[in-house]
């Protein structure tokens, strides 16, 4: 990381597509980039899904820009009619927009015969203006960071190197810690209202239980979170003595 | 299907939870119902996922439901101090809640015990007044469906057998049918201005190009969609046309 921050460092991603809204591509970005920023110490605040379209597009950017330290954008950067996210994030951000000489030098590493580099191909060197490219080690057309918008491809390989590129450019804040308690059988019904209790008691620490069912039953993980490794520490043991005592009340 | 609509139907999904932004539960429910109800003849316009957090929840039903026929919510309807779906759609919608003796009584059949129906479990019937029940079959705490705001569990078994349960009740459009043409290894940058064109021709057909990246190459699938068959065999021509135009040029 090239800086760290104490400050709360906030990010949205804004994931552009028809074809995840219809079902027929299953995302696979969402996932892994929330991942990923927890790791680092950005909090993912709010993912949307849009069309591709260029009125829902740019309300997106605005609306999630405006209120995050960052907002990350997938999708829509290839060489095809429905690419249309780097003209949509210029549009949102009210800056020109136009072949960008580094992007089209990028391109021409990828086609060397000048037949080849297209006016399709070139519309994936359109660039805002004042935006920092970010290198694409796999197909070569480059994302970009424009303002706090960071505008990555859709296709996961590829959105996940941009990701990688881009990061020590980014402040971070003080990473988030979880630490993961089994209910140990107990139904999340026998100890919803004590852990309630214990998440009153515990500012600074935010506490969820998630059931998953295996197709027979449920098995319950609480999961504790805080920057504060004390606070957390008090939680967990808070937690833990709960779920001790309603399983020996069980017996 | 109960009823069917030449209408336009639309829908929005809300997904409700920490869990997802935090990276630590991967969503399997957004992919589920953007297949299900284009499969149904809903268009899936718009996905969020906010954090357990009241008025990040609140904003967003209120943005969602006013813009389209439907909206579904998963996550967040459970027993515990983080499931707060039910309360927030009820202020979103300026109705009250309470407990709803119909979801008590489903409730009775799981918790036949009454010291097991304790005052966590309890708030699983919490239900805004005015909505209509939607059965759980697995684990028996029924999701709803408020004015036009279907609130479903967020555990993928629970969330598609509510989706199955509430379905006739919903109005549905004509289906969008579509058809998938591999670009049989031609790039993208290949074929993108002529795309371009044949969309520009094909009006009431959504034409898009999906490239999927193997580790070694691309491999790009062109996805025509539309509610008239003939328009979509139409398009359809023209792209196959185009694509072998193509290719015995490339030769």
């Amino acid at each position: 990381m090239a800086s760290t921050s104490p400050d709360r460092v906030t990010a949205a991603l804004l994931v552009i597509g028809d074809e995840i809204l219809s079902g027929r591509t299953k995302d696979k970005n969402i996932g892994y980039i929330a991942e990923y920023l927890t790791a680092v110490g950005i909090d993912l605040r709010e993912v949307r899904v849009v069309s591709d379209d260029e009125s829902a597009i740019i309300e997106a950017v605005n609306a999630l820009r405006h209120r995050n330290t960052y907002l990350f954008t997938t999708g829509g950067i290839g060489p095809t009619h429905d690419d249309i996210t780097a003209d949509c994030v210029a549009k949102a951000l009210g800056v020109d927009i136009s072949h960008d000489p580094r992007a089209v030098a990028m391109l021409k590493e990828r086609y060397a015969n000048p037949d080849d580099l297209n006016e399709a191909r070139l519309r994936m060197a359109r660039i805002p203006h004042g935006a920092e490219l970010i290198e694409n080690p796999i197909s070569k057309a480059p994302g970009f960071m424009a303002g706090n918008v960071i505008v990555m491809a859709g296709v996961p390989a590829i959105m996940q190197a941009m990701l990688e590129g881009v990061m020590p450019k980014l402040k971070v804040g003080k990473t988030m810690v979880s630490v993961s308690i089994d209910s140990g059988g107990l139904p999340e019904g026998a100890y919803a209202t004590g852990l309630g209790e214990v998440q009153k008691a515990h500012a600074g620490v935010i506490i969820g239980s998630y059931p998953h069912f295996d197709g027979q039953r449920f098995i319950n993980q609480i999961v504790l979170r805080s920057r504060d490794e004390t606070l957390l520490e008090n939680a967990k043991k808070a937690v833990s003595d709960l779920i001790s005592q309603l399983k020996s009340n069980a017996m």
